[in-house]
């Protein structure tokens, strides 16, 4: 009894390595374009009583060339569409009827005789939400639709085992998963052979009958696998002018072997292909439901967690280059490794925006432990560290940013950072633990890229300042007055005689010990609490941009970046609300960063260093003694005392002294 | 034998309460000051035999007429220092000396006569580091000291039990505590008499013996307790002239009776008063180890942790207004009740300045849950929060508040915000809903007093900016582009024709649905990091000013409080690390804030409201229609076209239209 031949879906089958690929094209090659991904999907025979052979999608799908000996290729492509309302309003008529012309090309132009798996391609059509790691997907295997059907004549269950063998041997040795269909010759005594398809030898006349096999990935007897029906009809019918074919149905029984129980024999009538040409391609998948639409594959609860969170952040950052800045660099900035010294309001706000930069490396510099009065105001803190005396601050700084991101590469180091004025009487104990401090926080300084001076006092940034520049590296100063900050970036060497100063260029005092004698108020935070978050989030963002400048930290002042300006200095006022910009050379007598200072901080000679620095903690005086501040300043009073020995003075000058600009250590606290 | 008589050293016994009421004298009275506070500490006789009874001191002792009939009155006063180091330089001799100037001249006047009490008077000088919770102080209870000791000439163990219930008598009735001494008359087979001391009575007479009574902490034997110097030299030998004195010290045996074999007889010698006048006091405590120094009290283990978390933050704010702001009314911000519309980035930057600002009511709401993608952005989320599919934000956000300072609070409602061009089917299920929906965020809206918008589509903010109008709320937006921000507050009804402009105003169209095609980019936070940070950490800022000021929301653009301007709105661009102040008017045509939509959100008729409401969510033109602005559109559009007509038009005007500034939404993507 002749019926229309049913052929079996062929299901898709795209595996976790394949989404996460997809993903990661997705987000470093393709991002906005909706430009189809060229892909190889492969099936197998079916081996299975109760499920066809599936088209595998996997990682290795994005490499064309992928071959497996035992597999049949399907090439295809994937577009990757923006959003789920495009995926909805997708035109999947002509992207299967697009597909299925590259497939007549093929036939057309012959090329599907020395390649035959060119007569099945697969669209899959995607929206990949990528926060949610959910991908809606539709995959088609478009097979030209006619109004005439192909139609079954016969059907044995149950094939000869020497046609088998012939085509294992055949399928094995010769075609290397470029062979979904071929021709069968001899039969019976002769034994059978197998060859390529080509349109010479086969018929022509309409009753001869053409005898090919096929790998069939159907388990539904009766119904072989979808991918015989463009060759059944454009191959066979439309190319060599088949009428009737007899095709082996070729399924596995465990894998990799032929079954001769569960192959088959279909007789198959092509209906003539006359005017009629392709109307229609057909093939979208049914969904899990039975009906036709889209699938989806969550990945979330297959991907370990921690991997998530870190992709998400790689997902934070790329998404910034897709429409704002294709040209921006965030590596530069996720990979500098950064060391924060002091780990309170400042250090972890900074340390927060740097995470947000997607920055890994962060380490805490803090010789405190958390108060109670810190949580409110230190963003990486918590109730729970103030108890029992409170947490080292350094440590509980890094663990905190671990707990907000488990690959966050975070260490806290408990130090005391060395301080001029703080005297340490030579050969005491306290003389070789400060010096030990010393080493220590020089070692750090030479181990990390960006140096940000958070501290609370202005004498912990004096030997931060000398290290940074000795070594070499950026460093960034924040400070806080109660509702005016201070964000600037130290000078480097690199800028030779055009260096911008540093934090003390523009004070002419060198900094004594200012903790001896601090009242409530100056030893607490007391600043306008939204102003260390503003502070801190502009010193990371004036690091973003520099980091993108090609000079880095180096960079002029009036110079801009990718991401814009790279100013000297950042002043902010709470109380106007204003931002200035401001920039300042590096004065040639400052306590912090001349010449004197780095000739005198030798790295080098250990002997001359050591007593430079402990004169520098045991002597308040002498950090101006060695930069001849002293000098200027009684030149300066000198000058005074002629000007008002002339009477010419007002009085009100008296205050201006010579060298930088006033000192405005009242101005801006340092807190 | 005659040998120099021993008083035993009066301990001092500050007790918590003590220090706790200090803690707040200081935070809330005398801030900076170091005048001398006021103060009563009391006294018992001794009840035990082996630890003196000590001057104690409790909250109570700062109200100074507190009494107890059981014990002795004490006046003294306490200083308190700025610093440890004043503390190490403070003027211990000359407090000593100033105190013991006060008795000498309540016994010039003769007022120690009717009230004995001031012949004894006690410093306790402190520095408080209200941080630490630690308490260093030192008590002195001065007595004068001259060349020549007071004598004692005979010691009697035990008195007779009669002497023994006069003096029970007279202390319990008649004294209140006032009387550390007092005259005992008759004796032996006459019975006693007690009568207050006066200097009429008594002696002159170089071998007269006064007999007197004397309430003795002292637990040694021979020792009588400190007080008792100044009474015997100041009021016995200087105002009475007495020589010799019999002095009956009593002890107690058990709490509140006086024990005959617990007290004792005293003989004792006065030298003359000559011109050797008071040289010198003595009487600093010695501290635990024996030795002279201050002793230190941690109340830090005693305070319950979480109370101490609340106190600290007080203090951040409390020393806000010691020097920088005396007049700043922290409450003004502490107090107010903030609803938080969304629990994003800026709704977790926002929540922490708040609570910086010692802001306790804090309520999210949030409809979504913590993504992987979230926590290195938004403040109050760690990676945890982000397993088993995310937790809802809302309640995250709030119980991280808590965890952070568990006073807070802090509570996070899980709600979607209807918005405009929604569509609920009227009659529908989520019709209902979405009513239900506005009806909550009314009422929330209704209980607070600060809005802040935080949501990241422009349709979300659209009901929030019509409802806190007509509740008359303060509402501030808060919306980011990739490097620029904008903050401002709206307008509100009390400025009248001078009202501020809204989140809308400078826009002409109406909210759409702008979350139904978003690509990823636009779904997801593609801002510079420290964006938010700067953006939320200002609108606080903004906040905390505008409450300052006497008008609050309603303050105009120019005007200034205690913590200085007030802008109507701040743009900030990080590519030029610019900021600026901008204000602009209500427009007329507005679909936020015209007056035609506030008559249309009738509060009192639930279905002209509703009515309104559910054309709102389904119609997306039709809220340019309520506010006049489609026909205004459609002028402007008459205008152009007869200028184009004209052939004046250049071509480049095309892009403006009437009313508004332009649509910069592209400039300003709503995240």
């Amino acid at each position: 009894m002749t019926e229309p031949l049913r052929f079996l879906e062929l299901p898709s089958a795209p595996d976790v390595s394949f989404w996460a690929r997809l993903a990661e094209l997705k987000l470093n090659e393709y991002k906005l374009s909706e430009d189809p991904i060229p892909c190889v999907g492969h099936y197998r025979a079916c081996a299975h009583e109760g499920l066809a052979s599936p088209l595998t999608l996997t990682s290795a799908s994005f490499d064309l060339d992928t071959t497996y000996e035992s597999q049949i290729r399907m090439e295809g492509e994937v577009v990757l569409l923006n959003t789920l309302e495009s995926m909805k309003t997708f035109d999947r008529k002509g992207a299967a009827l697009g597909a299925i012309r590259k497939v007549e090309a093929s036939v057309q132009s012959g090329t599907c005789l020395s390649d035959p798996t060119a007569l099945n391609r697969f669209v899959l059509v995607c929206f990949a939400d990528l926060k949610q790691y959910t991908f809606y997907y539709w995959v088609c295997v478009p097979a030209a639709k006619t109004a005439d059907p192909i139609l079954s004549e016969g059907f044995t269950q149950g094939v000869d085992q020497a046609a088998c063998e012939a085509c294992q041997e055949y399928y094995h040795s010769e075609t290397k998963g470029r062979a979904p269909f071929w021709v069968l010759e001899g039969g019976e005594e002769g034994g059978y052979r197998c060859r390529p398809i080509d349109n010479g030898g086969e018929g022509g006349e309409d009753d001869e009958i053409a005898t090919v096999a096929f790998v069939d990935p159907s388990h539904v007897a009766g119904s072989p696998g979808w991918p015989l029906r463009n060759f059944l009809w454009l191959l066979c019918g439309g190319l060599c002018g088949l009428r009737r074919v007899r095709v082996l149905c070729l399924r596995h029984e465990k894998l990799g072997r032929f079954s001769a129980s569960r192959s088959a024999w279909h007789e198959v009538a092509i209906p003539p292909a006359g005017s009629d040409t392709t109307v229609n391609a057909v093939g979208w998948e049914h969904n899990s439901k039975g009906g036709l639409g889209p699938r989806s594959a969550n990945l979330a609860s297959t991907l370990d967690p921690k991997q998530r969170a870190s992709s998400a952040m790689d997902l934070n950052l790329k998404l910034m280059k897709w429409r704002a800045l294709p040209g921006l660099k965030t590596e530069e900035i996720a990979g500098a490794r950064c060391l924060l010294l002091g780990a309170g309001t400042l250090g972890c706000a900074v340390a927060r925006i740097l995470q947000g930069w997607g920055c890994r490396k962060i380490t805490f510099v803090d010789s405190g432990r958390v108060a109670f009065s810190n949580p409110v105001r230190q963003s990486l803190f918590q109730f729970e560290d103030c108890l029992d005396g409170g947490r080292p601050k350094a440590e509980a700084a890094a663990e905190s940013l671990k707990r907000i991101f488990p690959d966050a590469d975070a260490e806290g180091v408990q130090l005391s950072i060395p301080m001029p004025g703080h005297p340490v009487r030579e050969g005491s104990d306290l003389h070789r633990r400060t010096l030990d401090q010393v080493s220590a926080l020089d070692a750090l300084i030479s181990q990390h890229d960006v140096i940000f001076l958070l501290t609370d006092t202005r004498e912990s940034r004096w030997l931060p300042t000398v290290l940074s520049l000795k070594r070499e590296k950026l460093a960034v100063s924040v400070a806080l007055g109660f509702d005016t900050f201070l964000v600037m970036r130290h000078g480097c060497l690199a800028q030779g005689s055009d260096r911008l100063g540093c934090y003390f260029c523009n004070d002419v005092a060198a900094p004594l010990n200012s903790t001896k004698n601090r009242t409530l108020d100056q030893q607490c935070t007391v600043v306008r609490p939204g102003l260390a978050s503003i502070a801190s989030a502009l010193a990371v963002e004036l690091v973003s941009s520099l980091l993108q400048h090609p000079l880095k930290g180096a960079a002029p002042d009036k110079s801009e970046s990718i991401l814009g300006v790279v100013p000297h200095s950042i002043r902010g006022f709470l109380d106007s609300f204003e931002q200035l910009k401001l920039s300042s050379p590096a004065f040639g007598n400052c306590v912090g960063c001349s010449p004197k200072i780095l000739d005198a901080y030798d790295t080098e000679d250990c002997e001359k260093r050591t007593s430079f620095l402990t004169r520098v903690f045991n002597e308040p005086e002498y950090l101006e003694e060695v930069t001849g501040l002293t000098e200027l300043k009684r030149k300066a009073q000198e000058a005074m005392d002629a000007m008002e020995a002339m009477d010419l003075s007002d009085g009100e000058s008296g205050g201006e002294s010579g060298g930088g600009g006033g000192d405005d250590d009242d101005d801006f606290q340092l807190l």
